[in-house]
């Protein structure tokens, strides 16, 4: 394999970019990674829009195949796309566009990993879970829950609003905390965790919870390792980490870009490349 | 200088384009090859837009930083630029945007390059002289051979429509051929000699005007070496080809990209690179 240095670039080189306020450099490094390792000929660069409606016409306009869509544009551009695939569809949010022969696309890899991670899990589907979050991310988290064959879940959200809302869409149930339940499965789709966050050493569950839990997914992904995390593998419970969801999605965003699905081995190297 | 590689792209790496109907790889080789030489976090990528003014609205939008502009769109852009700069307003020609903070200004770092060359020449410039041509070439060649104070220039074009427009929008004459006049100064401006074209072999004068003239400047760069050239070299006239030409304009847009001239001997090596 080839390892195309940037200087060789031309003009067949295909571009796939991001679109975040904030962006990243994880989704740059693992897909240039893999590009390189495969041997195509496509790019990858971040942006932060200066205006996100702009940006998509540029899209179509230039051509661009691919943009991954990160937070705060996840619903915005709805409007601007032409289809909506299942994925995006299913939770009325999208972070993936694919520009095929100026027809966008519109995916949500989150929705999609996840579903994949919690199929391939050993997690008890019929046992109690609780979600905690009621954001963007948890409302992939909760579709992928009901759509991968979980039926007794509940939304744990401060907000109310937010959290009945998400709930009921999906068929469950909405708390403002967990109280004295004691669920299977704990799921944390909030910032909670997160480095440089305002919680980051923070737990999004009470110590008597974790105790009683046998599975957990984390969406935070950096660092993989969040507190609730290292707590869930002290006990020796089957834990599905942000990275391995964060790689999931790239994974399938890779996918579609370039018609090219990466052996695991092959995302895992990309994904600690990523990371590095 | 480190030499990065694409992987190595990552969220604040700046994005330069060209948009052309027909992108070569000249551009995209020249400035990838100075980015990595200068250690400068660019890339530079061709498209072949789709759409010219969804193409614009996403160099607003993304941001994307600069772009060169070919055929058929440096008169297209002119309504979707914000300020156009000397170089551009002098021929109503744009062949390069620079987007400074979503400000788009327009220049034509075509014309500022024959300019320089002309002025750099010994060419004679109170001789006369004739250009051949009355494309979006020949307006910025006409214009800087007056700028750089030719005061005798005669437009050679069959087409009378547009050949006595641009001779008369700077002041010199039109014929439709060269006939019995003996010039010492000999322009081509067309796509005579250039690789790929109907007219690879041709020569843009007769034997006897070649014969009788003592300077030369031929814009076709691909290949530098075009029968023009060839012939005048035989003679050891002075001879600005093709890719000083188009060196000199690439150099040009990459100062104004990043800010930074690069040396006449970085040019050369990076016009070499770009043509191999």
């Amino acid at each position: 394999m080839t390892a195309p240095h940037s200087r060789d670039l031309d003009r067949d080189t295909v571009l796939c970019i991001s679109l975040a306020a904030r962006p990243s450099n994880i989704g740059t490094r693992f897909h240039n990674y893999l590009y390189n390792q495969l041997g195509l000929n496509y790019v990858y660069k971040a942006f932060a829009p200066a205006d996100i409606a702009a940006a998509v016409t540029g899209i179509r306009g230039l051509p661009i195949r691919g943009a991954a869509v990160s937070m705060p544009y996840k619903e915005a551009v709805i409007d601007l796309v032409d289809v909506m695939e299942p994925s995006a569809a299913a939770i009325d949010s999208v972070n993936t566009i694919v520009n095929d022969d100026g027809v966008l696309h519109a995916y949500n890899t989150d929705y999609q990993a996840v579903a994949d991670l919690l199929v391939a899990s050993s997690f008890d589907r019929s046992a109690p879970a609780v979600v905690a979050g009621s954001g963007g991310m948890a409302k992939a988290v909760v579709a992928a829950m009901r759509d991968s064959g979980f039926t007794d879940v509940t939304v744990i959200a401060r907000n109310v609003a937010t959290g009945s809302a998400l709930a009921e869409k999906y068929g469950f149930r909405h708390a403002t905390e967990v109280g004295d339940a004691r669920p299977t499965t704990l799921v944390n789709a909030t910032p909670i965790g997160m480095a440089g966050g305002p919680d980051s050493d923070g737990m999004p569950f009470a110590q008597g919870v974790i105790d009683a839990a046998t599975g957990c997914l984390d969406v935070v992904a950096m660092p993989p390792e969040t507190p609730l995390v290292r707590a869930m593998r002290a006990r020796d419970a089957e834990v599905i980490s942000g990275d391995a969801v964060i790689a999931g999605q790239a994974a399938a965003q890779f996918a579609l870009y370039t018609g090219i699905t990466p052996t695991p081995e092959q995302v895992g190297e990309a994904s600690e490349y990523s990371r590095s």
